[in-house]
């Protein structure tokens, strides 16, 4: 064995060392502490031990440096936030002084510079949404079954090792400042408010709340009839009235810090207030009520549709905004980010600063629902960067999403976000390695509303990829290109599924292929494809212009003229606004057909890059992570072919032109993916 | 309209006009007569019938003109060649007349001048070979049903319809040489000898006939002990050469012309002279004797191999070389091109040229068993061409194969060439329309084994895909592109299947997809691709040299010694005769790995070329064949990615070295491939 080869050799051992099997399950949580710290605090308290304990873990500072941990109040700290000190963290809360302490060991962990700072969170309440249902299963779920639920005899039993699970579950929560659970799905079981399944929330709610973190509850609207035994459920029948307030009170009495109610009524086949002739606000009021004594608050949403409307786009604004100023104080409406359904792109719902005289909350999803599932990589903050940056122009320039829901625009008694979770019981929690820095992203623009996508992207492969002693080159080689992926990651997604403002044009049901062309007899129309798409020989897209569903006049001044032009509208968002001819010019020149093809194709490409840039990469991480990431970026290789010649050789049927030569071709017939793709995963 | 638009559908009237529904059931068979001839000929006969018939149909030359069709001997003619002169055509035999119409028509479709020339053929018979079984399934056949055989009751009925086909395929024969068929599966069926089969193969030997198309059977061995009540099948019982005498007047009886059987014996399970402790040459001989008095011939298969031999290469020359000078003068030695079976390349098998004292005549496979079959558009002809003028240097320079088989080299009573065919009861006879250029290919090869594939494609193309009217430029934008896709083809097969000498690693059965991995245990190895590919930690391939099977010294110098040689062994058989490291050298500079995985990705890169080829040839092709060849384009396209996907995944397992990452990743992982493709076609 000669030098070289016996100094690759050593490297190789160890490589071999570090980067031993790796589940994903420590997920961002894996600095180990350098040297100690003596921690000075002068109260007690199991948050405060957390604190203690997570900086004798993971600190990375100055051997034997002190930090000083001081409750105390500041004027400029607002609710749970903290002050950065040189010697420590000062809070009002002791949750702030944990949300500090996870902040001073980021940027331990990360290399940043510790500074003198205040931060204060956007949102009051920074809530996770589980869509898990009492047997275990989750709705939109992609990484296994439900942490907190599961199905058989034993279903509500608590065992120690759901309580460890429950732990580093709220420990990763904390340490990126989330501090609300809704437990079960927003399609509500009314078991949830049964006995036994309250008291196994209150075993969640005390593990939980060491970490600052208070549970919610989904409930169905219909509870008062179907499990109180009464004839109605009618809001402003006093027997049900009295129900709600009885079952709130019974829930405070078990969890004193109980966050509250989130419920979706009179959508999709769920019961509301509207059956017994009421509104939206008479139901979410008499909630309301019931909570006001405890400091609870109602999360009503705004996601209502019905299949008689000309235009899905529409209908929340409409029926939410003449309820405006009638809500009391301690109701939030959630609205999606877009006004349909959490589509790849979507313009930002204009419920979002139209309601001025009631609290608005954002719903955003971290389950890659309509994004590829757990098989795509897809990083989500440039959406909601996009999303939170959306000018509304309601308060003239600046009156962005994210200040219409934070209280810095309007009076708001409470200012919340939400996140539909992606969290399961897969080792690594959320399916793919990479889906982890979504719940990361959720958690970290929930407390800062201004982070831009780069940075949390930038910390989260720091965290969660632990750079290889051997591999001086980390940065170059591992860290730039891999945050180039996660960053161009969704717009490849919208190229190879729904470029230019094509929207829902998926395969039904599962939401994960495409599916333009499903649209069998009986199904109500805005349950298919070609309602959203529009396709016909003429052209394509959906007319929400004054001429067509005119829902550009739900967007203020100067948006609606902006979006009611073909022209000035940008073209990211032109099929969702305009019905075009194939052959309409583009800003490039080229006709709408020829660049619809060419976006196709620019994903499928993406992705293939992607797959270069992760193998690449190899050297730089552990296999067990890298395999079963470069097994998913083939899958996803895969299904964006699957996507763009299903999309293309759908859509050319109505063209009749032909696909530019220069790009390569289908490697699928219609037919082929009709049969074998529509419906299941590839 | 303005007028270029109104030119525009002027152009695109009068292509729809002519571009008809089209489902290539008429072969290159397109002709029509674009004025009338005057034909003389002195005798009259249901050959020159056709043969005139042929003419005042298809003629395309002067209006009016006169043709002679002559039959008088002429030592320069040979056989049933003709010569082609300024007024008309000379022969010996009818058939010669018949070819020269075919030949005088050809060139008037195609454009070529018509000048005074003999042709005669390379080989006395020009057999296709139907790997048809009695129940109508056909061995290796991706066309459909047997145009021959049928199940069921009335399976040995003759109806108009069956009489119909066989004239169109007697015809389409004949145009291009053709003069044998054999009925049946070389894995025959006893039932071929009894009194009904024997009947319907007279009635089909009554409708091929005046196409001068002779028909052959292949007979199982052990026939009398089978069918015929004998104890034995021993070649040198004299009743079981009675038997055989007994058979052979009887058919003769029937079919005064008949051709003769093709054996397939002691090769795979069937029976043979072996099992009798006789030789091949008893076996042969003794049905030779049979045929002798009515001018009947044996084929006899070399196909032989044992499970436990340490090469199955090395076996056919092992068993045959001994026997050399020992057969019948009316035994031919039917040896498949490569000493394997079938493959995408092959070197050739060291029994031709080797044998002198024995008739040897070529085996090719026109049905793509191993080259995509029906799905795959690959042009055989340049294979063909490979194999023919391989350099044997049995008797010096220029000693190349088709000289020791067409009795130029060697003295051979009986000349022949056997192309197992890809005929079936598809609307288009060979379930690929480019498919067709292969049985084509066949024939004229037969007929002249010194024409080049290019100017075969070239003849084929323009008899196939007719002229638009308005499509001037044609030539350009179809011919010469197409025929550049069909001359690539074999080697892009090559490149995504096996190249650089891999052979054999099909997934098992059906012979489609890849299966290197594939070796159960129980299974005899010499059908396993691990056997064939060798790989392992240190290395690939398969040593033939003299330190491993010797496979080499079967070869003549100086190949032995160049093959022995990996320096100097042709690279496209490098791993055919040589077990090399992962990192050898390349003459490119690369490592064999990487040289590897350039090759396999080649290969897909080729498919997507050959798409865009194609889509860009719609306007000038008919809708129906062009969707045809387009949605069978992109099935291979997939195709060839499984194969670069499960070939490289496989291998990098040994050579545990990296895909080079400048070229495009795996779209699969390999347990998916091995899960989904190692024995369904995708």
């Amino acid at each position: 064995m000669n030098m070289k080869s016996s100094i690759g050799s050593f490297i190789l051992i160890l490589t071999a060392l570090h980067l031993h099997a790796e589940d994903g399950h420590n997920l961002w949580l894996r600095g180990k502490s350098t040297g100690s710290v003596n921690i000075v605090c002068a109260r007690s308290s199991s948050t405060l031990s957390i604190a203690k304990q997570e900086l004798e873990q993971g600190w990375q500072g100055k051997d034997e440096a002190t930090v000083v941990l001081a409750i105390k109040k500041d004027k400029a700290i607002k609710g749970d936030g903290f002050k950065l000190t040189t010697n420590g963290i000062q809070a009002n809360t002791e949750p702030g002084i944990l949300y500090g302490v996870y902040e001073l060991l980021r940027r331990q962990q990360t290399g940043q510079s510790i500074q003198e700072v205040i931060s204060n969170p956007s949102y009051e309440r920074r809530i996770l949404n589980h869509w898990d249902n009492p047997d275990g299963s989750i709705e939109r779920g992609y990484a296994g079954l439900s942490i907190f639920w599961r199905k058989g005899e034993n279903g509500y039993a608590v065992t120690e090792n759901d309580k460890i699970l429950w732990r580093k579950y709220a420990r990763a929560n904390a340490s990126i400042g989330i501090n609300g659970a809704v437990l079960n799905n927003v399609n509500a079981s009314p078991l949830m408010l049964t006995a036994e399944c309250l008291e196994k929330v209150k075993a969640i709610a005390d593990v939980l709340r060491p970490y600052g973190i208070k549970t919610y509850l989904s409930v169905k609207f219909s509870s008062p009839s179907l499990i109180g035994g009464l004839k109605t459920s009618d809001p402003l029948d006093p027997d049900v009235i009295n129900w709600w307030k009885t079952r709130v009170k019974e829930i405070y009495r078990l969890i004193p810090d109980f966050g509250g109610f989130l419920i979706k009524a009179n959508s999709e086949g769920q019961p509301g207030p509207q059956d017994f002739g009421r509104t939206h606000a008479d139901g979410a009021n008499m909630m309301a009520d019931a909570f006001k004594p405890y400091g609870g608050i109602v999360m009503w949403r705004a996601f209502v549709y019905s299949p008689n409307s000309t235009d899905r786009a529409c209908q929340a604004y409409n029926e939410f905004m003449p309820l405006d100023g009638q809500f009391r104080d301690n109701v939030i409406i959630q609205v999606k980010n877009g006004p349909v359904d959490f589509q790849p792109r979507e313009p930002f719902s204009p419920l979002f600063g139209a309601m001025k005289k009631t609290s608005v909350m954002a719903e955003l999803q971290i389950t890659q629902e309509y994004l590829g599932h757990s098989i795509h990589l897809v990083y989500l903050a440039p959406m909601w960067e996009e999303f939170l940056k959306s000018e509304t122009w309601q308060e003239g320039t600046g009156s962005i999403v994210a200040r219409t829901t934070d209280g810095s625009l309007f009076p708001q008694k409470h200012t919340a976000i939400a996140g539909v979770a992606n969290i399961g019981l897969d080792a690594n929690w959320c399916g793919h390695h990479f889906a982890q820095a979504n719940w990361y992203a959720f958690g970290r623009l929930a407390w800062n509303n201004q982070l831009t996508s780069e940075k949390i992207a930038d910390e989260w492969i720091r965290l969660t990829f632990s750079k290889a002693p051997a591999s001086n080159d980390w940065n170059e080689y591992f860290l730039a290109p891999v945050k180039q992926v996660m960053l161009e990651s969704r717009e490849a997604a919208v190229n190879y599924m729904m470029p230019l403002g094509f929207h829902h044009i998926f395969a039904p049901q599962d939401h994960y292929g495409p599916g333009p062309w499903w649209g069998p007899q009986g199904v109500r129309k805005d349950w298919t494809p070609p309602y959203y798409h529009q396709a016909d020989t003429a052209g394509v897209g959906f007319d929400r212009t004054t001429k067509g569903s005119d829902a550009v006049s739900q967007y203020h001044e100067p948006l609606n003229s902006l979006f009611n032009d073909p022209e000035t509208c940008p073209e990211i968002h032109l099929l969702w606004f305009h019905h075009l001819s194939w052959d309409y010019k583009m800003k490039s020149g080229q006709t709408l057909w020829d660049e619809i093809c060419y976006h196709y194709d620019k994903g499928v490409q993406q992705v293939r890059q992607f797959q270069k840039v992760w193998d690449k990469a190899e050297p730089y991480v552990d296999a067990e992570r890298f395999s079963a990431v470069q097994s998913k970026l083939r899958n996803q290789s895969r299904n964006a072919q699957i996507w763009k010649d299903g999309c293309l050789l759908y859509f050319q049927q109505f063209s009749k032109m032909p696909i530019p030569y220069d790009i390569e071709r289908p490697m699928n017939d219609l037919d082929y993916i009709i049969k074998n793709f529509t419906k299941d995963r590839p």
